[in-house]
């Protein structure tokens, strides 16, 4: 049955990952979602991801490309196939449709909605196998949808940039540049996949950022995303994280379970503010990943990229756990999740 | 010529190197070197490290276990064979005598009285390829003997655990423990392969550190380095770094250029002061290495790992390279050398 060049369902999901990672960032509040179709040789005949809300799921995308090949094939997806009719027909439908084989999925669908996609494949005579690569998909392209949906609120990176001595700047304040042009370039691609970023008043008073995500030419990225101030400070009307290049919301608290609350829309939050903000967000338990790009240099001096975090003694320290070492450019980009 | 079986040059070098690893700390002021001993058919017919000072060098251990099969065979060392008469008669005498075809070495003896191998063994027919794995070599087992031979003074790595935020302890001081039992058993293993470890009177009074190395049962380790105390202040009598598990050098000077001086018949240098004594090195250039042992936590506060390294302003950062990242336990190692 298995030909020599046929892939196998691990390699396959790998693939689909891939592509669900490509559309990270443009779908929400769908799930970024990826899905390979293999024909009954074994050959991977279409690939695809989930479009923009309201376009074609992942697994419709692959199997239009497909087209008959998928014909007693297996179809690789990084969710269960949904089984409601939202701005979209079920996949499920296209699946039994294109007359699937197989269906091989990672993670089982949380949403109690679009659930029910296996057992309906199933009772239609269709193989199916759940759980391939399910960690790798579950921390990866699902991570920040599968926290939404089981919490509610959305899933919180606060992201930092350090030297090697937890310093965010030299002892007279400067800190351009810190990390690397590779780092900074990592950061807008990032920024680009997210669906809001935030930031406190302090640092629009201090930095005047345009928090926009531009490309490396410095043009700005095809997706902005949405733009967040958190605290009871006035910003100047000329600030340029209210230009016209994305849209921006204020929120005048300083409270991180306010600004979850506020921004339980989204699904993917880049917190991207200094000390005091990121100690508030610590201290109240709301970050759940951090994402450190530390450069190989030492500044020492008073102006650390952490304050207080609320740990009077060792046995209190917040404790997590590396998800992630990876080097960009000079510098490591550095991923942590709750132990 | 090469049959299925044979090994090439690279893989036997990255052998020697496996070999150099395991002598390495016994057998300065020598060089720590590793060789591989590869028979007329490409198989390896021998291994060895140089012994403590006063016995046999790399090459004679491994031809010693080659016997014969080293006729007509090759020699892989990571360091070019010796030509002088010390304690021991020259490596190349041996090479010679066991009628090798070919010697591979990666990097040529900067001591222009042990130098001179490569050429008497070529003038003897021998076939020599240098600067195989010449980089690995460097950075690896002989980076501290190559820098001893270069600038006459010891190579100094400084090790440090920090918080991913770099805090040495939490707010009230305690800091047993940030890193894990992996990340000290590692540390006790370089304190065994390095020849003095040094510390800062203030280290001694504060925490009152044994500093011998431990193997993971709490026993000593065959090998213990010279204890170093830098400082100016008295240390009282029981100290623990004056127990009898070592022998322990005080040098009373806050200079850390006295300090290598007052060091300069040592070849590898473990530096484990606090920030002060850290601080101090920093500023002077006395640092070949940074080894920072990183825990995932995050403890905040003002006990920082690092203080004042005399930099005022981003421009005169310290300014180092990563050269390694691994992990360890829960921990990170990263290790930096000067860009």
């Amino acid at each position: 049955m298995t030909s020599r060049a046929a892939i196998g369902h691990d390699a396959a999901m790998r693939l689909a990952v891939e592509q669900a990672n490509l559309v990270k960032g443009g779908t929400y509040p769908n799930p970024p979602v990826g899905a390979v179709i293999i024909d009954r040789g074994g050959r991977v005949v279409g690939v695809g991801g989930t479009g923009p809300p309201g376009s074609a799921h992942a697994e419709v995308v692959a199997l239009r490309r497909a087209g008959a090949s998928a014909a007693g094939g297996t179809a690789v997806v990084t969710l269960e196939p949904c089984n409601h009719h939202g701005r979209t027909p079920p996949c499920v439908d296209a699946l039994l449709a294109a007359e699937v084989a197989c269906v091989v999925y990672a993670v089982a669908d949380p949403n109690p909605i679009a659930a029910g996609g296996a057992a309906r494949l199933a009772a239609a005579g269709v193989q199916v196998v759940a759980g391939v690569q399910a960690d790798l998909v579950a921390a990866g392209p699902l991570r920040e949808w599968l926290h939404k949906q089981k919490t509610g609120l959305p899933h919180v990176t606060w992201k930092y940039a350090t030297s090697i001595d937890g310093r965010s700047a030299a002892a007279d304040g400067s800190s351009q540049w810190i990390t690397s042009e590779a780092a900074r370039a990592d950061l807008h691609r990032r920024r680009a996949a997210a669906d809001a970023i935030v930031v406190g008043t302090g640092t629009v008073l201090a930095d005047d950022p345009a928090l926009t995500a531009r490309l490396p030419d410095g043009s700005l990225a095809e997706r902005q995303p949405l733009r967040v101030v958190v605290g009871k400070r006035d910003i100047p009307a000329e600030a340029q994280v209210l230009n016209d290049d994305s849209r921006t919301m204020l929120i005048r608290t300083h409270d991180p379970h306010e600004v979850l609350k506020a921004l339980s829309d989204r699904t993917d939050v880049l917190l991207e503010g200094g000390p005091t903000l990121a100690g508030a967000f610590l201290r109240a338990g709301a970050i759940d990943r951090i994402l450190a790009y530390v450069a190989p240099i030492l500044l020492g001096g008073p102006i650390t990229a952490v304050d207080d975090v609320g740990v009077p003694s060792i046995a209190r320290a917040l404790r997590w756990r590396f998800d992630g070492v990876e080097r960009v450019g000079p510098d490591l980009l550095l991923s942590l999740v709750p132990r």
